[in-house]
């Protein structure tokens, strides 16, 4: 049964994040959290939707015609991904383990992440990650607080957004270990396999692994991260990598060389598009939930038609048909850059 | 003397160099030379130019407002650069050497090899580039053919661009050993760090080296290259690292390696741009020019307002003031995309 696109439109969707420090981090202060968004009609009614996540700017490169980032490498693999993924009756049950990363952004006063640990909590969480890198003293302080309320038992992992030379990371880091960290994640610059590498045999006899992939722009970047043991958690993106084939190269990587995969995600719908992703790898490729468990970021969900569903910090497998990134027509009439309703308010602020 | 910049003009000029299989190889089979062209007016007259290479479509990417490889970047040194660069007696009186790859594009017939080749030798070339990576049977003929015309005792380098897998590249390059060539270019994916580690190790008792750098993004990059062993020739590009400063730092990271460094040009203005950082690394940084020439290829010159001097296979240092890289209006207005003459008659046919 063939179909033809008969249409497809191109839309520059952002959230202003920034306003409330949802995001924060050591590299990135107050970022917009946005999408290239894309919708194609076919002759048959169906539609494909597809989406790359971006900071705002991002967007325009992303929808240069040529650009590398392209969201309709996405777009068409989302009328016929969702069949795939529904059968294994664990997950059905279950669900996928999550991390939540909604606690801590580096922005947030203590008093906030407190209460946020204390619902996180109550919700069923059981693992914690904390923005580092900006302020070493501020770092130890943040994360004894959130050691001091997730307890000694539930996971705390801590990501550093690449600001780091690799001295500095093993030296700062070294300095956290009370805390526990599973991983740092993102300690130096993303195309620094060696520096990786370095850091990584350093922190290892303190028991913390190295973790990263989000910014990793293709296979050959996550082979040479794995041939050279620079990290111990494999992060795909879905909208980094480009298409659904080049994150299916990278699970089978990670298979062989028995690399956990912890998916990035967050964003604008990566929970929604990397879900996919993660029940694939744990019903086709491992089979394995040791030390694995994909992040959540608690935002903008509400703009999608089929939202993620989190049952008791676990994600649960889609039952939708697609890559679940339509979003709902109102939210991106509102927040369409720069002439939907929540822009033109702002610019006039 | 501070001065206002009052105006910028940014410009899609393309040449249709692929009518003519100039730049045709095992990557590239019908490339237009192309540029994002910037200038930049102040209020004292002095004005500002800045290009980025790409092949055509590319410049969509450069010219989008927060490109990643903006012509912005190498316009406003321009202003300033020359002045540093014109002391030295010996790059006055000899220039710095060069190598041809103009006679050797994938796509030539053999008679037009051989033509060139004559032609080269006449004008005192010693050191040339064959392409190679389409088909091994046509490799061997075409180098032999090229060893043959110049002569055991001058310089033979080949260049991939990037077609191999890594154990592909050994097997292939070894194959082609009996041409003697200096090195193999860009053997497997630019990204690929270990990959080239590999290469060049087995590569070392043939007596043949791996260079690569042109699509090098980042001082990072070339960092671990240099740390891995990877490459024995930094082939740094003006344009596709950000900015004079990032190349400045991978001289200095060459330096300190010990590996010469031997820039690619071509292209649109590369040429014009790369020989004031080799000038810059002779004169500043290396003192040697053992194992080290710059590329040229002979098109394109003419459309520049001060075009690379050449003088018997010798870059001769440029002595007008900037980075050389301003166009003649005359060209930027038949040649932009895609509403300069040239391009109307193009579509016309």
């Amino acid at each position: 049964m063939l179909h033809k696109i008969i249409n497809l439109t191109v839309r520059d969707v952002r959230f202003p994040t920034s306003l409330e420090q949802h995001g924060s981090d050591a590299m990135h202060s107050d970022p917009d959290y946005s999408a290239a968004y894309v919708v194609l009609d076919t002759d048959c009614g169906l539609k494909g939707f597809g989406l790359t996540f971006t900071l705002g700017k991002g967007t325009e490169i992303a929808l240069s015609r040529n650009g590398p980032f392209s969201p309709f490498k996405h777009t068409s693999s989302g009328v016929f991904t969702a069949c795939v993924f529904l059968s294994e009756d664990q997950m059905l049950k279950e669900g996928y383990p999550a991390y939540t990363t909604s606690c801590a952004w580096l922005g947030y006063p203590d008093q906030q992440l407190k209460q946020l640990c204390t619902d996180a909590l109550k919700s069923g969480w059981t693992k914690f990650k904390v923005k580092v890198g900006a302020d070493l003293e501020d770092d130890v302080r943040r994360c004894r607080l959130i050691r001091q309320m997730i307890g000694p038992n539930n996971t705390l992992m801590i990501d550093a957004n690449q600001r780091w030379d690799v001295d500095e990371a093993i030296s700062w880091v070294s300095k956290l270990a009370e805390v526990k960290p599973l991983w740092i994640e993102e300690p130096t610059s993303p195309d620094d396999i060696l520096g990786h590498a370095t850091i990584a045999k350093a922190l290892a006899p303190l028991g913390i692994g190295v973790a990263t992939g989000e910014q990793c722009h293709n296979r050959v970047m996550f082979k040479q991260l794995l041939q050279a043991s620079a990290l111990q958690f494999v992060q795909i993106d879905s909208c980094r990598l480009g298409s659904v084939n080049e994150n299916l190269a990278v699970l089978l990587m990670a298979h062989k060389f028995q690399v956990p995969v912890c998916p990035h995600a967050g964003g604008v719908g990566l929970c929604e598009l990397v879900q996919h992703l993660i029940l694939f790898d744990y019903i086709c490729v491992s089979a394995n939930l040791s030390n694995r468990m994909c992040e959540y970021v608690d935002h903008l969900h509400e703009h999608f038609a089929n939202p993620v569903v989190i049952q008791d910090a676990h994600y649960m497998p889609p039952k939708d048909p697609g890559y679940s990134c339509e979003m709902l027509e109102s939210s991106v009439k509102r927040h369409q850059f720069p002439e939907g309703d929540v822009w033109k308010l702002h610019q006039n602020k």
